[in-house]
């Protein structure tokens, strides 16, 4: 069978109400041969959509490329509206080591597609995650911060604002994120409640930025009348979802709620799913290799 | 990638006490082209081993042949002293579908060994589990009923102990049941006594054989001075592991035990993994593909 070795990239498109743009930009993803499309999650009211692919690292890298080069084509961002906050046509682009493959070939990766993305597409591009080269640009919020609007006004004059890549001049394709970073797991969970203060009290307490677990962000949102502690687990081998999840059911306990169910948006590593299993089951000396298919993808 | 149809074997070897022995037979079967080891379980005072091997169909079945034929030559079955009941050199050979392969598939699969066992080998050779030629010859133990010795007294003049393929005549190598099933997961439960009659009481409330659960074969045992419920799941998709253990969980909790840890034994398969973790997390309209690494092994 031969391990070979394989990334995943979740290119971000500022297009959400457009099928046949969104598709355009899809299939010139999935033209390039190795590149297998795992998802695609489309938001009218983001007006975004999010494509999931995985392959090896050379094709990924020249499918984020010919994405982003299609999307510049498409999608004018002086036009664009959207409630999500957004920099470009597309708005940013991470590579996310999955086998065979360290967190430094994803950075190599991200240099790569980043300049290529400046130089051959005249777009300026921020370097982020783990791919960053400041503090400052660590965190998407940052990069992203007032928008393509803010961004547009900005460029010029303000030196934090030098891409690390491309012209100091924004176009209708906008600015692109490009990055490295570990993989994130979007895990929602639903209270039996209307009261959306009670998932946002939650919220805070499981979260890391006002004192709970250390990889989880979280927020309370009311969801068709449901109010949900939405999370985002950005490292599930030092946070496990199980933990996230009992944290929240004890802090729901206290306002007398219960957990009626959850959702796990797209996929997670099957180590993320194992280790909930093997905590909850109890079991003693679980080894990954218990798992009678790692022994199909080892080799 | 390509999808290479694979099959489990867990052929079981009558000798545990002669590493040597246990060693040649192991390198006769990892021989064959295309077969992985996947492990090897010596327990001296069964004076048994148990080696888990998969591969393509045909790879497997000659690996198990080359198997049965090395322990007919090393094993000795009339010198042969252990607990565990057992027939033959090689005792049994189940073939499990595991990916691209129908149970008939393994069901021929095991036709075809046994009779090159029988004819090539001259050894009786018994169909059991989904590979059965009447119901009598289903289980295992019906089969292997009064063991090695029995069957060499009643071969010849009992009808209901002629054999599927091979001579009606018990040699040094005594017999072999050849057969095909479903994954069986070897499950073990602690409590916190060392009573082995509550862990023997809540066994005959969990198993099928008492009233419990369809696919849960149980017993209670005492292990290194604790009580243990010894299960065996033969159907996880119809009785999933976390169903077993909130059942032994709740029993226990009726003479006010609790579970310290679990076992579990060799390997699972992903999807009896991945099932507990969704149920455990109350995950909503879960789907196998949600597991990053199933798109993967498809393709």
């Amino acid at each position: 069978m031969g391990t070979v070795p394989l990334v995943e990239c979740v290119p971000n498109f500022s297009e959400g109400r457009r099928p046949d743009v969104v598709a355009q930009i899809v299939e010139a993803i999935t033209a390039v041969s190795g590149v297998h499309l795992l998802d695609v999650h489309t938001d009218a009211s983001h007006n975004r959509s999010v494509v999931t692919c995985i392959g090896p690292p050379d094709a990924v890298a020249e499918a984020a490329f010919r994405g982003a080069a299609r999307a510049a084509q498409l999608i004018d961002l002086r036009a664009h509206k959207g409630v999500h906050p957004r920099i470009g046509a597309t708005d940013v682009i991470p590579f996310i080591p999955v086998r065979g493959v360290r967190m430094a070939d994803c950075v190599a990766l991200a240099r790569q597609v980043g300049r290529r993305i400046g130089e051959e597409l005249s777009i300026p591009v921020y370097l982020y995650g783990e791919a960053a080269t400041c503090p400052d640009r660590r965190y998407l919020s940052a990069i992203r911060r007032g928008g393509f609007e803010a961004l547009k006004a900005e460029i010029a004059t303000r030196p934090e604002r030098t891409p690390d890549f491309g012209p100091t001049k924004v176009g209708p394709a906008g600015a692109t994120a490009v990055g490295a970073r570990f993989f994130l797991i979007a895990f929602n969970v639903y209270l039996n409640t209307d009261d959306v203060e009670k998932a946002r009290h939650i919220a805070r307490a499981v979260r890391a930025s006002s004192g709970g677990l250390q990889h989880v962000q979280a927020m309370g949102v009311l969801v068709d009348g449901q109010a949900q502690v939405s999370m985002n687990i950005t490292d599930y081998r030092r946070t496990p979802l199980h933990r996230a999840l009992e944290l929240v059911r004890r802090e729901a306990a206290r306002y007398g709620l219960t957990v009626t169910h959850t959702e796990l948006v797209g996929v997670a590593p099957l180590e993320a799913w194992v280790q909930a299993a093997a905590w909850y089951l109890q079991v003693a000396g679980f080894r990954l290799t218990q798992v009678l298919e790692t022994h199909l993808l080892d080799d």
